[in-house]
């Protein structure tokens, strides 16, 4: 299977209330992740807070990860940043830790135009032979990727999967339908958005970016093999038991339920980076009684 | 006059492809604002890409523009950054360089909530006594202020003024109305989008903070002392000689026309940041053009 198949999951990178990352509990989690199967594991992710870390800090986490579980599950790293040079060397430095791809999100501060996107994604992904994939997603960078756009990065050497947010209107089986008859085709196509999973995997995506998969490992794992076997029941059933938890992610957003999760699960101890604040008590309680409802 | 009334200029922060900041430059523009009679300099604003900038760099700028104007000219520096302790060592570095007062935008890759973004602003106004306008620009922020968060943050000790976008929809006189008669109404309101300015100064807002002054404080200074001396006249003939400039700064984003304005009249000979792109060579030409109508 190709690095950007399957199950990717993204854990949170537990750091100081400074941003010094915890090194420790990285390999903890990468090796939780890591020894439930995990097909790769996204580092320095949306959930992973790439974007409020320094580079020693990233390069540390990344090290850290690759200590932990190289050579076991491929560890695909963040590399995103508002300078082009920066997120150049975010990419060197991945590439020198031993990871095994890139995953680049089109962040932003002025609002880029199409055609800034593609110069961009081109003068990073020059700089290391690394497999690297588009992060499209619009609720954090506010950039929207037209097709055009999508398919003329999907034309550079070293690129060679999108991680798709939920669509905003339409299904997923559609959209993914739409996509593989494109320029885009050539390359795989993944989802995040959990809430859509079960969805996405039925329609035959290639990929769940997953930040359930990143603190509940082992109900990703399970899901993702009752898609791949046909057991709509098994699936029905895990996907009743994770609604609680989906609706907490969309009504939070996923990084600050994946903190509690993590942090109750005893996977982490750490707080998300300020300003950033960690759920409220009562809402702590009600990721708890989400997560009672899985098997862990 | 109080600090965030009048005309603010905010003018571009000219550095090389490596974001290292040319000082004498910054040196020059400043001085060349202070010169024109603007109220204040507002250093590292949006147009000055302070969210591109080091803290070492950010920190050269706003040294380099008080050596120059100091003690002629108030400058407001942007203290905008991802994390609440960054944005904190921003505030110190400014107070420390002698700056006279704060702006600040909440910046975020995470969508924030409204109470996280009271709290951002309560941890970085405590750290100096320096007054701090509250940078509302939601094109590049994509954060959504509601009223009774800037009514709350009116009450913090240090918040002297707002600086708000164009209005989404209705007019600049009937928002800054019902401003006035809410909890806002306690603190200074100004308006950015310069092509609303005489709309906003006919309607009586504080201050305008302006990129035309940025690069052009001459005739940002005659629309502003028009409205002042009651001559819709002459704003009238101003505001058609601008036109062209307006459409461009729609059209392109204002930060890319005042790049490519600065270095045509000679007040820098800088390139925005990667992945920022220049403006292509036929827009430019169109950028002289629309200059040409202009008192320079």
């Amino acid at each position: 299977m190709s690095l950007f198949h399957g199950l990717s999951a993204f854990p949170i990178t537990p750091a100081d209330e400074h941003g010094i990352v915890n090194t420790d509990d990285v390999m903890m989690l990468a090796e939780h992740l890591s020894a439930h199967n995990v097909d790769s594991i996204g580092l320095l992710g949306s959930t992973g807070v790439y974007a409020y870390l320094t580079r020693t800090e990233r390069k540390r986490a990344v090290r850290a990860a690759i200590q932990a579980v190289g050579g076991k599950t491929p560890l695909i790293v963040g590399i995103g940043s508002l300078r082009t040079d920066d997120a150049q060397n975010l990419a060197r430095d991945a590439a020198a830790e031993g990871a095994d791809g890139l995953l680049l999100a089109p962040v932003s501060y002025a609002p880029l135009t199409q055609e800034e996107a593609f110069q961009h994604y081109k003068a990073v992904a020059e700089v290391t032979d690394l497999p690297l994939c588009i992060y499209n997603n619009p609720s954090t960078t506010h950039f929207t990727f037209s097709q055009e756009l999508l398919g003329r990065l999907a034309d550079l050497p070293t690129v060679q999967a999108v991680k798709m947010p939920p669509p905003k209107e339409g299904d997923v089986a559609a959209e993914l339908k739409q996509m593989r008859q494109s320029p885009v085709g050539k390359i795989a196509i993944g989802y995040s958005g959990d809430w859509i999973a079960a969805e996405a995997l039925f329609a035959r995506c290639d990929g769940w970016f997953s930040v359930l998969g990143g603190f509940l490992p082992k109900i990703a794992r399970a899901l993702v093999d009752a898609v791949a076997v046909e057991d709509p029941t098994t699936v029905e059933q895990h996907q009743q038991n994770l609604l609680p938890l989906w609706e907490l992610f969309r009504e939070f957003g996923s990084l600050r339920v994946a903190y509690a999760a993590a942090n109750h699960l005893k996977l982490s101890n750490a707080l998300p980076p300020r300003p950033i604040l960690p759920l409220a008590e009562c809402d702590q309680n009600r990721v708890v009684a989400a997560l009672a409802l899985l098997d862990q």
